[in-house]
């Protein structure tokens, strides 16, 4: 079904230089030509095993794409496959307004670094169609999308189709983001992880953002999530969709709190909506809309340790109070239906109620707005528009499987993405690693997509590096699931890496690691000489001795027709063992544990 | 039964500046005035609630102890203890001999940096005497060591005698080791982590070697192995055991190595019994042996992907295989735990065969050491000698839970000592993560000990920040199994740090974590302002706009007789709701997943 075709040119001609992680990479396609559907993949390039014998390159699924140059976007990729389909058309679009920038935009006359790239002329559905992917996938339809993700994660057709169809994945793809390359997300797949980023009232620029963009999907960010809440907003995002080889996600009710000066009380459904469809028209492929915050629920969270931590949960929290009316989200949620099916938008359900520390783990509130958020993903169904429910947060290990299971029971299998969890409280400055535990353990029970967290965590606003430890780490959560999953082929690479680990091909293990020049600055630390990478001994032992090279002898002696005997007969015997109960038959000592 | 002594004066008397890892943590004691013993703690300090309420200081297990200075060594602290019980004698000992430094220090005529400091005298069993805490256990003694144990780690008294009893748990103590605070190893107790330190023939000294036991136990090891393996190795130990106030282990077969100048074929029973009774006589606390690589299991390991990857372990194969004989380990096993009753040196039986990858995890070579392990352990408790078993290594995380059932069940319940594992082999740079997601479940399920993974592990030797990096990674793992196994205030920190999280008790958040330096440091990059420590928002949300403020709202409004009323009514709602099957009565969607 398809062909790999390795394409080396391609990168000089159009991608930054610094697109791939390592020299051993380098940008291939696996490509379904019938259908004219190509998806970049990495190729990992690897050395000889020892005795000469050749090791075939491993192929990496890659997010990045192709690259792109900041200043003039992405290539519209899918733009034809959306005017093919004739159920869109451009239209007179609300386009850009002052206030969409913020207050500091409006007094100086403009935003700052005002996109002048290549920009799609908006469109949306013919009055009265649905161009969700969903919709197509519930009338039959395989989109040019579908194969893209079926190439992408080497699976078969039907099962995205089906998938789609039921509620249990979806292909975030807005018709007014087509520079994305289409990715799926749901627990018959692998696992995904978003990167946030954004910028605040208190810090950072659009050429950061943009920077910070390329450095998520570099280090294997699936999906990016715009949380700006300063100055530029609507021009940052710009930057961002038309650079964006990934979904885009925000929380409009950011920036439509931005609008109204960061007073929550003066917030309305118009305003919201207006905002909504600003971001549909730039590209946004899904939302987070708090829509499950209800006004009954509020006074559940007031004996928390922690109350409510979500930012769009508080600010609709707040609201319901100060108006003592029903949740506008909730209240509106037909209409915003009815808005998302016209752009592809999906939504992110959001956990507005979710808990901010292990004490408030698995409560009332929290499963109170969960019930609420799986009668929404059955409205939004009824719109063929596509959902995704969010989880917490932090939460206790044990009690991390009854999230997920209860969710995907609840919500009829809609895809659960999470913020780690988290779990435990006690560790600010680590909290990438406290919440890449409880991702682990949440995604291997089934949810689909992973929010990352950086260690800089309820302490400040990631940079560079920290997006990018925040990327690797839950790289490995993602990974560490799918094969406890048992994914198909998802331990290839850790056997790859394995074997030249066990061959001393030191260059091997540095370019299939997820952080190749990590690996090999801590390994030159210790043993910097360029003839170390092929050392056959590392620091751990040094070249006096070698238990690697013992197995190797160990291999040379047994590694033959008398060896397949020996372990055959040790297995039975193992296995008889076991059969007799796995007792060690020996004469009791004379003292036991029986006369403690 | 305890009494609270806060002994501020205690600190500037005796111990380095550097003890405490933030002003606002004191070294305070737990006494038991009635049997002298008194167990140092940390003592967090508070600052007031916004209100003005004051809040407790909170306590935390400490193994740093009051710190010593390098060149003269900790004080005898169980010197009475051991002396009173009359049953060790000091006797004509082996004491250092040059070769025990390395054949450097035979060139030399001398190791560097010879120890001037103090130096308790050696003593051993009285002939047919055994001394350990298993055999006193057994006995039905209550020893001030375990006095000690139950008092730090705030448990009845008869639960840590019947557990070492049992055998479910060890108190590492050599009676040449007097400097030690006793702590225990066992399920029923708080997850212990063990930091590995050690020079190599390629790099590293004797003041990095101490400076890192400092500095683990300062973050808070509960043990400390020296795995040292290049010149100075008796010497370097030396220094370590006099200023470590954690149990010190080794695995004596590298330094039995070091004395044939690496050549494994060239050690014998003899040199290795040698090279025991040195280290005994030092006050090694418990001792790593791979007794249960035995010769028709070697083959076993010939077809797979990283043969065998545990030094200990391909050393004894190689022996094995070069002499087409059993290990002598095996064989003179005995004996070993004759010595080993001596001193109260606790076994810690080794995995040689562990997986190396997770494609070897769980296979026929793995379990049939651990059958052998379950064997030797009842053979060393007919002598009352203490053992741990240790643990894999590389294992998928759906692959863990069944390592520590199977060997709780093989061995009796004997404590589990685990290295991770690691549940994915793609992160070379981040294995102390990808080792601290397999920690926590292994942990969860009953593993007493970790063994932490520091981020230069596959690609060199640690030095004090990834020493750092390590403890703190494994003290998440260890603290998130306390909370999952529901061990009694576990989450005591975690809430009171989530408090003052919530009542932005900025320096309270900093100094109630694992890492106060880093969170501080990391909170400062954003907002460096001392008024911003203060501040009743954060740099996520900016000063305009702030979701906890908007809690404390809500708790304002609902913390109250009415808000106790309307959560009763939503408790019970929700109860209801479960009761009825938890699913949300809803018209069927037009348009539903039965139609996909």
């Amino acid at each position: 079904m398809s062909a790999f075709v390795p394409q080396e040119s391609r990168l000089e001609e159009s991608a930054p230089a610094d697109t791939e992680q390592h020299p051993a990479h380098r940008l291939g396609w696996v490509e379904d030509p019938d259908h004219g559907v190509r998806v970049p993949v990495t190729e990992v390039h690897l050395e000889e095993s020892p005795g000469g014998q050749p090791n075939a390159p491993v192929r990496v699924y890659r997010t990045m794409g192709p690259g792109s140059v900041p200043e003039e976007g992405l290539a519209p990729a899918r733009a034809e496959w959306i005017a093919a389909r004739d159920d869109t058309e451009t239209y007179q679009a609300r386009g850009r307004q002052l206030l969409d920038d913020g207050r500091a935009a409006v007094r100086r006359g403009a935003p700052s670094q005002l996109w002048q790239g290549r920009r799609p002329e908006p469109r949306r559905a013919k009055p009265g169609a649905r161009v969700t992917q969903m919709h197509y996938a519930r009338r039959g339809e395989i989109t040019p999308e579908m194969r893209y993700v079926a190439l992408r994660e080497q699976c078969d057709l039907e099962l995205v189709r089906s998938e789609v169809a039921a509620g249990r994945a979806i292909i975030p793809a807005n018709v007014n983001h087509p520079e994305s390359e289409p990715m799926i997300i749901g627990k018959a797949f692998l696992v995904k992880i978003n990167a946030n980023i954004g910028n605040s009232a208190v810090t950072s620029s659009i050429a950061d953002e943009v920077s910070k963009l390329h450095w998520a999907a570099k280090w294997g960010a699936d999906t990016l999530m715009d949380l700006s809440t300063g100055n530029d907003i609507h021009t940052t995002r710009e930057w961002i969709i038309r650079n964006a080889p990934i979904p885009i996600g925000t929380v409009p009710i950011y920036q439509a709190l931005e609008k109204v000066d960061g007073d929550a009380n003066a917030l309305t459904w118009e305003i919201y909506r207006d905002t909504v469809i600003e971001q549909c028209e730039q590209g946004v492929d899904y939302m987070t809309v708090h829509a499950g915050v209800l006004l009954r629920y509020v006074p559940l969270t007031a004996e928390r340790v922690t109350g409510i931590v979500s930012r769009g949960g508080s600010i609709m929290a707040g609201w319901c109070l100060a108006h003592h009316q029903e949740n506008f989200l909730y209240t509106h949620f037909d209409e915003l239906c009815e808005i998302f099916a016209a752009y592809d938008v999906a939504f992110s359900l959001g956990d507005g109620l979710r808990p901010g520390s292990i004490a408030d783990a698995n409560d009332a509130a929290q499963f109170a707005e969960l019930d609420t958020l799986a009668e929404l993903t059955r409205r939004a169904w009824a719109h063929d528009v596509q959902v995704m429910v969010e989880g917490p947060g932090h939460i206790p290990l044990h009690k991390i499987r009854e999230n997920v299971e209860r969710q995907q029971e609840l919500c009829d299998g809609a895809p659960f993405y999470t913020l780690g969890p988290l779990v435990t409280d006690i560790a600010p400055g680590y909290d990438h690693i406290t919440s890449a535990i409880g991702a682990t353990e949440i995604a291997r029970y089934g949810t689909a997509m992973l929010c990352y967290v950086t260690p800089k965590e309820h302490l400040g606003l990631p940079n560079r590096d920290d997006v990018k430890t925040g990327v690797i780490t839950y790289k490995i959560a993602a990974h560490a699931a799918d094969i406890a999953k048992g994914h198909p082929g998802a331990s290839a690479r850790d056997d790859a890496l394995s074997k030249a680990r066990f061959e001393f091909r030191w260059r091997d293990q540095f370019s299939l690691g997820l952080d190749p020049v990590t690996a090999q600055e801590f390994h030159d630390e210790t043993l910097p000489a360029e003839p170390a990478k092929t050392a056959h001994f590392c620091s751990m032992c040094g070249p006096k001795f070698c238990s690697m090279r013992i197995s190797q002898d160990i291999r040379d002696t047994y590694g033959s027709a008398e060896a397949q005997a020996a372990i055959a007969g040790m297995q039975r015997k193992s296995e008889e063992f076991l059969a007799s109960g796995g007792k060690v038959y020996l004469p009791e000592p004379t003292v036991g544990p029986s006369q403690a």
